[in-house]
This record gives structure tokens, C-alpha cells and sequence, in this order.
């Protein structure tokens, strides 16, 4: 029935089409019915119990959790519109403005910086695949999950790890940095975390690149949960290798990653003795594709053509409304949140406000409430997410983003509205303390 | 200025927020000027040039080379979605429906599918990344650039390459895998592409799974160009692994890549010795996401929540088609560009049509034609792409593309009528011998 109906299709366009074309119509049947024989024999496995005829729909929320956040409306208008080929000229000019503006938000004068085909997950695997070639000691700042997926990517990698710990909700030194690099004079890398999403803290920057640099290691950072949120400058801070994802302070849709390389970190790049594992990460290639020798841009895989689009869209509204006022947006609005918490009665996980995250929050549950009723009764009744701990603060806090369009005091007057309904509800003698 | 202006925006917001919180708004003032007055310090890069404050505009294009086609007009709608959480139940059953959609699109009872966050290359890349062990042997056929792309990927996750070639357009036969299997029983995958797109064919695969089987090997098949647009079935075919990707014949923007692993290929990964070096592609960690056992949804790596929007729009649309349906149209469409291209005297680069990739046609370039000439004369005059060769067929054949949303009459019809119409203006002699 349904190849019939597809005949029929054919040869009422053959009546509208130009006449010269007329004979191939007639003459396009008979091979594709020869062919269509065997179709039935090999589609043995029965469609899906439910056909999704409509189109999807889904619930439009809050989400103020440590990421995804909410994508701005205008980038998801981005995000559909049509394709282009990922090595179109249209294309390659939105590649080398998402550049231009990648730099903007990086604050840095490098060349190498691109968005790599994936989510900030990716980014970091793409630093580390390229970076850290087997044998090299890197230290690694474990104050959270993010130093743990550092040191379990560098071993898969086969690098060597030095671990450098601090328990969660604190960040370390510059002397705690010059310290390893003084015990351990072959690390080649250091690699904090910027914003430890897992525990909220905030690592001060000051003075690491230039310690790491008198040391001849290369500065390596996580700013996944800060790049266009939280006060940064890649050339200042000596950074060498950094990486963010677009979900979060961005607010885009996952999957085209800010990746800032410096030329020192090329340099060591090209004197790698081996090709890294991985091809579809590899920065050289990859380099090829966006344009780092003004070489002839060459395929080296299907760019994410509409997660660039929206990466793109992100970072104009970030360029128009200037780095320093929407890193004092996101301060004005997470210190809104902190004294709305603490007013409350709530205690902030990391003590001291300098090392304090702004993007996400981590609260302590207090005692005798279960973290997951009330962050339920906020989802159920408010479609507003917030998300419990990771890692060493798993059950024990809320976390709680504020981050790229979230960032604004209605949103956050309206979390702090909802968490406080939902304590009342669901936080026991807690609650009755306030009381 | 800007700082300012935030400040009142602020104040605004306070005047309607709850009477409550109101304290809140005051309070959140000092500690935010205080943290701000080193923001102009760390700004020290100006905006770029051109500032985008007009939303992103592309044109619309038909897009008929190798990929990614044209997108379905309901796929881009629900790429942009509202964002959910990548652990959200709303998001983990749209998960599911995609699991259960591709176990159709791939025709298998496996239980092992799922979407790689990247595109079609990246689910190659995990594919290698997890099935192929340090030492492992793989026969990798070798007629195009996917042969020789695969070649690479396996050396550097160092397995070992046994390389069978054929001349570009030429495909393997069931004797010319036994033949190597024969000779070295070491081999524990065998690699080959139904769709080499770089050439235009079509590999049979009738028999090879048994042989593969026989020989105790993996049977290993790239569907990129072929998934959804041409007859395949996964359990009858005896293929264990095979990835493609959702820009060619499903019309969905790159960056949700369908995978599939048969149980077999499932004990091979349970046994390797050592993790994959790649934490992102880690398909042991992946199904744990995917819910490959049960197990509750556990936090991988941020989901690409729009891509799987997507790909669920593009797959639920080739379910309600029906595959075999789907691959009649593919196949229909396929023959009236043929017919209409040997109708103009051009000549097929794939001479045997039971091998002729329906997705991909390659056409040889006739003795004395520029095939940019043409190809910008199309792109320029009617916003349709073709694109040239790629490896062993670059600069002899032009590559058009017949996928997904294009696999239409009326498209065939318009992408003829353009291609005969620029053949006229750049086909020198040939144009002239046509007359």
C-alpha cells in the first residue's frame, strides 16, 4: 500500500515537471520495484509500540540545578534554523566569529580557540587526549568530582597522576601549587578547577600561571562552570589550556565546547612523539578545520552545525552586554540568593565568600530534612530544578545555579519563594524552628 | 554605566517582588560593588569588531551533497525545544523512545543501542575506542576513505591493521573476507562501510556476518550514509557493531550519532583487560546513562539534549513512514537521478548498479568540465549543493546526495533541471557535444 502511494506521489510530479524530463519518471519504476522484492523479508522487527505521529512536546522549566540552565529563548530560535553545509562559506564565517568571540569571553589574544563537537565533557577529554601524552606528570587539584574525572581521564591517557588534595568546600594556594611543582620537578601540567561545581567553591587565580610558568609547567583549568559568568582573564591568569561547556553560563544547548589553547601549550602539541588516541579530538586536525594555519579549511568531521549556531547566538548576547556586566549580574544575583538563604536559616556549605562560587550554590540540608522532598515539591509545583549534591557532598547539600539567563533577580526571588514553600512543607523541625 | 544600569534593574525587580524578600533585595547591594571594583582590571580585551545584536540569519539551502542533508522542518522544530535536565524523567523517556526507535531503524532485538553526544565520526571513534584492544587484530577494507579513515582510528587506539583494498567503486565479496580470515585467525573485528560515500558504493553484506561468525570475529559495518534510506537488518545481516549518524538519511542536525552493539560484542568489551583510554565514549559508563542494566540513570556526561530532541522527531517521522517504505522512496529517488544523469550523456562512476549507493551518486566529471564550475553555478543560481569527490575519487566525480527529507521527486527533479541547466553554461565541449 505504502510503496503504491509512493508510485502515485511520483507520477503526479512527473506532470508538473519540466517536460524534458518526462521519460526518466517512466523510466525511474521498473528497477525500483526489481528492488523492492526483498524490502518485506528484511524489515522483520515490528515498528515501536507507540508511534509518535505528533510532534514531541516538552515541559518548559526552570532549571537551576548546576546545569543545563535554562538556554535563552533567543538561542534556541538559533538552534532551528536551517542547516548549512559544516564547510560553507556562511559557516566557516559563523566559525570565525564564534572564534572572535570566544576570545572576548576568554580575554585572551590566542589564536587557538575553538568549540569542540561535544558537551564540556568532551572539551576536557579533547585537552587531555592532547595534552598529556603518556608518561607526562600532571598535578592534579582534587577538591571535588572534577579533580577526580581529571586524574581518572590523565590515567586513561597514560599520564601520570600527582594528586594534590584539599576536602570539598576548600580551594588551594599558590603556595600549595609551588609546593608539588618544588617536590615533583617533571610535572608538566596543573590542572585546577575553577568552579567546583560538585562542592561551590571558587578558585582563586592570582599569581598560579606565573608560579606554574617559573616551574615550566602549563597551567591547565576547568571553567566549565565559570567562562562569561564569573571574573577571568585567560592572559592575565596565565592560563594555558582551558575548557567550558555552552549549558551553563552560556545558555545554550549542550554540545559545542569553548576549548583556549596558548602557544605555549601548542608548542608542546607539536613536539608530542606520538599521535594522540583519538582522531576526532585531535587539536591539530581539528586546528585544520577551524582555521589556526589560514590553511584551506579541510573535512575532518561534520561540524555541529546547529549547536554552533546557537553557540554563536550565546555569545552575541554576551558580547552585547559587555563581560564585566554580566559577571556583576551573576555576583548581584548569587549574592541575592546567599542572604535569601541565609535569612532563612539556611547555612552556605563553603564558609568563606571569597572562595564562594557564584554560578552554583551549595546549602547544607539541614538536619532531619531529606534534600530530595523539598527539591520535588519545587520541581512538581514549580518546574523549578535544583539538584542535590555530587561526590563528597552527596546528601548532604542542595545545589542550586545561577547561571546566564537565570541570572536575574525575578528568577531568583522566585527560587528563594518556591525553596522556602517547600521547606515549610518539607522541613520538619527545621521548618518549625522558623516558626 | 552598564553596572548602573543593572543596579536599577534590580531595584525595579524589588518594587514587585513579595514583600517578604524585600530585605533581600537592599541586602544583596554592598558585597556586590565590593566584588565589582576589580571587574574593569580584568577586562583588558576589547569587544570584537562587530558586535552581533541582530539575531543569526542563514540561508535556506538544499542541501544534496555527501551530508548533512537538508533537515526535516519538524526536526528543527524540536531542536529547539526547551531545555530539560539530562537526568530529567521527561528526558530519560524520550531516551528510551529513541532506544526503541533505533532498535526499528536498525532492525535488531539488541538491547545494546544509543546516541553518541557527537557526531557520526565520534560514534565511530567510540566504537573503535571501546571494541578495539591494544594488540587486537582488525581486517579493515579499504575502498574509499572510510577503509582508510577506520585504518587510522584503529592504529592509534593501537590494534593492529590488517589491511584488504579495493579499488575505489569496487566492493568486497564474502570469498574476499574468508580468504583473509583464512589466512590470519588472529583477526578479531571485521570492519567494512555499506555506504562509502567517497565512492558511491553499496557493499553487500549477504553471507558476511556467518563468515565473520565462523571465524570466531566481530562483524563490524559503518551505516553512516546508510541507516534509515537502504534495505539493512542488523540481526538477519549478523552485524555486532555499527554506528551512523543523524544528518544524512535522517534529516536531523549532527550531534546524536546512532550506535548499536550486539550481546557478543558486549562480552568482548566485558573482557578487556584495560578501561578504554577515552572516558567520554566509554560505552560500559554510556549504558549506564542509557540504561543498558536496569540501573538507575546515573550522571556520564551532560546529555545533548536538543540533538536527541532531534533525532527523536527524525526517527519518530521514519517510524510512521515505515522502513521499508523509506528505503522504496531512497530507492525511487535514487533511480530517477540516475536515469536523469545518464539521459544528459553523463556517466555513473559506479558502473554496476546492484553495488550503486542510492544515498550517495558519484558521477564522473566529463574530460574538459571544471566540477566547481558547476557545483558553484548550483549553490549560486539555485542554493543546491553537490559536492566533488573525496579521496580516491577527488576532482574526477561530482557526489550527490539523495537523503532523508530530499529523497523526493520534485527534488531530484529541481537538482536535474539545475545541473543540466549549469552544465549548459560550464560544460565546455561537453555541453557542446550534447547539443
Amino acid at each position: 500500500m505504502a510503496r503504491a502511494r509512493w508510485r502515485s506521489t511520483t507520477a503526479a510530479a512527473c506532470a508538473t515537471c519540466a517536460a524534458a524530463l518526462l521519460l526518466l519518471c517512466i523510466g525511474g519504476f521498473s528497477r525500483a520495484d526489481a528492488a523492492g522484492d526483498s524490502y518485506s523479508d528484511l524489515v522483520t522487527q515490528a515498528k515501536p509500540s507507540h508511534v509518535h505521529t505528533e510532534p514531541l512536546a516538552v515541559p518548559s522549566k526552570t532549571l537551576m540545578g548546576p546545569g543545563p540552565s535554562t538556554a535563552h529563548p533567543r538561542v534556541l530560535e538559533a538552534a532551528r534554523l536551517p542547516l548549512l553545509g559544516h564547510l560553507h562559506g556562511e559557516f566557516v564565517k559563523i566559525m570565525g566569529e564564534v572564534q572572535e568571540q570566544l576570545r572576548y569571553a576568554f580575554q585572551t589574544q590566542s589564536r587557538y580557540v575553538l568549540a569542540v563537537s561535544g558537551t564540556g565533557h568532551a572539551a576536557m577529554e579533547a585537552a587531555v587526549a592532547n595534552f598529556v601524552e603518556p608518561g607526562d606528570v600532571v598535578l592534579v587539584g582534587v577538591n571535588g568530582i572534577w579533580g577526580e574525572r581529571m586524574s581518572d581521564l590523565v590515567e586513561r591517557y597514560m599520564g601520570v597522576v600527582v594528586r594534590m588534595e584539599k576536602e570539598g568546600g576548600k580551594v588551594f594556594s599558590g603556595e600549595d601549587v609551588e609546593r608539588e611543582l618544588t617536590k615533583e620537578p617533571k610535572i608538566k601540567l596543573v590542572f585546577l578547577t575553577h568552579g567546583e561545581s560538585s562542592t561551590g567553591t571558587l578558585q582563586p587565580l592570582e599569581g598560579i600561571g606565573s608560579i606554574c610558568k617559573k616551574h615550566g609547567a602549563l597551567f591547565f583549568l576547568d571553567t566549565v562552570c565559570t567562562l562569561g559568568c564569573v571574573p577571568f582573564n585567560v592572559d592575565k591568569h596565565g592560563v594555558d589550556i582551558t575548557y567550558s561547556g555552552s549549558q551553563k553560563c552560556l545558555g545554550a544547548p549542550p554540545g559545542a565546547s569553548p576549548l583556549m589553547v596558548s602557544s605555549a601549550a601548542m608548542d608542546k602539541l607539536q613536539s608530542r612523539k606520538t599521535k594522540p588516541f583519538t582522531y576526532y579530538f585531535d587539536i591539530n586536525l581539528l586546528g585544520e578545520y577551524w582555521g589556526f594555519k589560514d590553511n584551506p579549511r579541510w573535512y575532518h568531521h561534520t561540524g555541529m552545525v546547529s549547536n554552533v549556531y546557537a553557540l554563536r547566538e550565546a555569545l552575541s548576547i554576551l558580547q552585547d552586554e559587555g563581560l564585566g556586566e554580566a559577571w556583576a549580574r551573576h555576583r548581584e544575583a548569587a549574592e541575592r540568593l546567599w542572604d535569601g538563604l541565609e535569612r532563612m536559616g539556611l547555612e552556605l556549605f563553603v564558609e568563606d565568600v571569597n572562595e564562594r562560587l557564584p554560578t552554583v550554590t551549595t546549602v547544607k540540608v539541614p538536619e532531619g530534612v531529606d534534600w530530595k522532598d523539598v527539591a520535588s515539591h519545587m520541581m512538581r509545583k514549580h518546574k523549578i530544578e535544583i539538584s542535590g549534591g555530587l561526590g563528597p557532598t552527596a546528601g548532604k547539600v542542595w545545589r542550586i545555579g545561577i547561571m546566564g539567563y537565570n541570572a536575574a533577580p525575578q528568577t531568583v526571588n522566585r527560587l528563594l519563594h518556591a525553596l522556602k514553600e517547600a521547606l515549610d512543607l518539607y522541613g520538619g523541625s527545621f521548618a518549625k524552628k522558623e516558626l
